[in-house]
């Protein structure tokens, strides 16, 4: 069999899997237990585990992808809509909080997981470790994977507790990237005070670049589509030059060894505040669906590889002799994952609870439970950054290095799992309101999100009133909202004239109203 | 510099320049001459132009494709989006003309062209090619390119021409393909009658079997969506399965050795007869837009290529010493594409005006000119079957095939901008009519096709009783419309209610009125 026929096989195959996973997902949709996530890399393991029976115990694969895969297709998408979605007016209100859960709490994760792995470590005489790889696994286990929670959680009833796990997720997966291409880029042989300040800087700089890149790809694709007028010709066109725009955000960051998936997200968030709004009709639908449909199959096709991989048998020959050691180094590494993960949730939701006036906003202690909680998976990220820095070229080399691919996978298997099918029941039992509803329309299956994602949707133009009286409500409450007032005045008189945005762009009506008429 | 960061730079410089090709087209939309296939050759030459200034003449390319690449990734979404758009009254109206000029004249244009380039091509004196070489060259060039024509036509204005330009152009592009197959498969070393006769059988029960596929996997998901009522859920899924499931028929035909092409141009009419009225509202509009903007992408991403490949240095090098001899082949393909397509529009024509007994149906002489014109681009399809005949696993190796492949690119170079150039104003000076009309309102770049694609639209209701009139009409003046009314029946009464279909879905009504109200 040629290379090339084996490879339109292998695609067919997984084309068939992914196919699988969507009519599964659907009609498990309602499992007490089960979620998308789950099934999929249940199918993917399934499937790993016949492929290892017909191939004779050569091969788990389908498709052999490289992590690069996974960083140059997968990752976009999601993130992107992830911004794209997300619901902006929540998302900044709890700016403060996020953040200090998303970077704050990520590095502090991060320095408990890293310590822990050095003292503990050793203690396996699993070979040699540098430095350098004990903070890869610091930054490689805080990457936290919240998408099994946030499909549990509903956000009309806990929009608090939604917007910070959806959040803090995001910024995690931001944080723990930029963390680790630090870790990798930075020669850490000698750390003394100086090069750890040299380090902070450079990390806050690339954080802080990166947003600007993407909030600027935002804005000039916002700008582009409004002066050229594209409507006027094709939605096509609008659509493509969005999703287009998008990936150059998080491949122009790549290339310029920034974050990309903090740039392609706040590009989204920008995207969604301007671009959105000066497309027609059918192209604000096309978007709003289309960029969930491609982040949706992403998803599928990562958990779906993760269960295929995890049966790599290349990856598992190397630990035969030592099962107990990869058990006991991913038994390790779950401890420090929960500690770690403990040690910033508790003192910053009290922080947080600190400087909000707002007795209901408050985050309880059930809440700080759940927060912790949703933040116990592990995922592709943690998956594709462990490959990335103990495979060279897809091979694992040293035993050591094997036996850590091997717990990441375990983590992640074990996490995904079992943790994850303890989340439905769980979170039902500790937020007994939301097990009474029941999505009641057909929508997207980030519905929560997408219904009121864009809830500056100018068809509500009627509540506008109401919400601007909330708001004011909220100047008072709150200090951060002082901040965001002046933002609103700012966005009001400067931004939306220029980049357009609701209720700035004349003919867009015009083309709805022709909509809703035909 | 290592691969991976190259890589990066590759795909960020490509999506750049995705960009500046849609922004480009966009702004030479009522351009005299150009129109996107052109503008993004142009770019892509220019851009190839650069990249060999600043390599030092040593690459002209971004991204290195493979051919199979275009196969597998770009020519599906534009096959499908095809077959998914399609005027379906129209198409089966003139389905037998449509299948007389895609295969029947395909064939013949493969015959002459085959036979012209035995006759001349040894007195170029350009090494020896054997008879499955000469044949391989007459499917390659048999296979048409009508984009340039169909993005001038005005479907309103000339739906008989329309239809027949847009259906042969898949039809066509469906029989090279299967054509070509056929040929690098079978032994052609001694042709009798016999050997003649089975390759004849071959060719059309892949024809058959491929039609077969693609309408069952398209069954399959209509079936599926109805039945498990996806829309409860999510939408991103049933737009998710709808694309998977697509590119599904694709790949499962190639598997199969079966004609991608065809399955997945008949998956997309079935979809869009059955599956596309079993799905939400919001899933109709986001899967109408997001496959003609999958479609639009793929095209440009193919033009760009084509034109940053032309000018490959590794491939021009074998035909240095003898220039002439390249340019001598491409005159020769071009002429005898030219005679190949007049030797069957002309005959399938007047076949065709002599069964059709409406006077306003028949095809005039100017028509006639117009088809012929729109057939002599040579595109994607072109340039992709040539590499993977004359090239092994990339590389140009005999000196003949090196000349086959730079002539393939100057035929395809010259007919896609000289003709394109020529296609606007000769269509408005022979139809005078389609220079008046703009479009008035923003629509899809394929805006004819999108419009009234769907022409069972469900919104359109009070039309129906209208255009029931009308196939009556129709009945007795044209023959195949008494097959036309039998399926009918067959539809209404058997497919439709299992399949799902207009009028067949109780709940997507409700959610439809929904979305206007809100």
């Amino acid at each position: 069999m040629d290379p090339e026929t084996e490879f339109v096989d292998q695609i067919a195959l997984f084309a068939a899997l992914l196919c699988g996973c969507i009519v599964l997902g659907h009609l498990l949709e309602n499992s007490r237990w089960l979620n998308q996530s789950i099934t999929a890399l249940l199918i993917g393991l399934g499937t790993g585990c016949l492929i290892l029976r017909t191939s004779g115990g050569k091969s788990s694969h389908i498709l052999e992808f490289k992590q690069e895969f996974i960083f140059i297709y997968l990752l976009p998408p999601i993130i992107f809509n992830a911004g794209f979605q997300v619901k902006k007016k929540q998302f900044f209100r709890n700016f403060l909080t996020i953040n200090l859960y998303g970077v704050v709490g990520t590095l502090i994760s991060f320095a408990i997981i890293s310590y822990g792995a050095t003292r503990l470590f050793p203690m396996l005489d699993i070979g040699y470790l540098e430095m350098k790889d004990y903070l890869a696994l610091g930054a490689i286990f805080s990457a936290t994977d919240s998408v099994c929670t946030l499909q549990v959680l509903n956000q009309e009833e806990t929009p608090l507790l939604y917007s910070l796990v959806f959040g803090e997720g995001v910024v995690n997966d931001a944080t723990s990237v930029a963390l680790f291409n630090a870790i990798t880029k930075f020669d850490l042989s000698d750390t003394n005070l100086y090069t750890a300040l040299e380090f902070a800087s450079s990390f806050f700089r690339l954080f802080g670049l990166s947003t600007l890149l993407g909030v600027l790809v935002g804005l000039i694709c916002a700008f582009t589509i409004r002066t050229l007028y594209f409507g006027r010709h094709s939605t096509d066109r609008e659509v493509a030059l969005m999703i287009l725009m998008a990936y150059l955000s998080y491949i122009t960051a790549e290339v310029f060894g920034l974050s990309g998936i903090l740039a392609v997200f706040f590009c989204g968030v920008v995207m969604s505040h301007y671009a959105w709004h000066n497309v027609t009709h059918k192209s604000q639908v096309t978007t709003k669906h289309s960029f969930a449909t491609m982040s949706y199959i992403a998803e599928v096709c990562i958990f779906l590889y993760v269960g295929m991989d995890s049966l790599d048998v290349g990856k598992w020959r190397f630990v035969e002799d030592s099962p107990g050691k990869s058990i006991w180094a991913s038994i390790i590494l779950l401890v420090l994952i929960m500690i770690g993960r403990a040690a910033f949730i508790l003192p910053i939701s009290h922080f947080s609870n600190l400087i909000r006036r707002d007795g209901n906003e408050k985050i309880g202690f059930k809440q700080q439970f759940v927060i912790w909680w949703s933040g116990l998976m592990r995922g592709a990220v943690s998956i594709a950054l462990a490959y990335k820095k103990f495979t060279g070229a897809g091979q694992t080399i040293q035993p050591a290095n094997a036996l850590l691919i091997t717990s990441t996978i375990s983590v992640v298997l074990f996490s995904t799992i079992v943790f994850g099918l303890l989340t439905k029941p769980l979170i039902r039992r500790l937020l007994p309101h939301s097990s009474e509803t029941e999505p009641s329309s057909p929508t997207s299956s980030t519905m929560p999100l997408l219904e009121n994602g864009h809830d500056d949707d100018p068809e509500t133009g009627n509540q506008r009133t109401l919400t601007a009286k909330a708001s004011l409500k909220m100047l008072f409450d709150s200090p951060t909202t002082t901040i965001h007032t002046y933002w609103r005045r700012f966005d009001d008189w400067v931004m939306r004239p220029i980049f357009g945005g609701r209720g700035f762009v004349s003919y867009a009506t015009g083309t709805r109203d022709m909509d809703v008429i035909h």
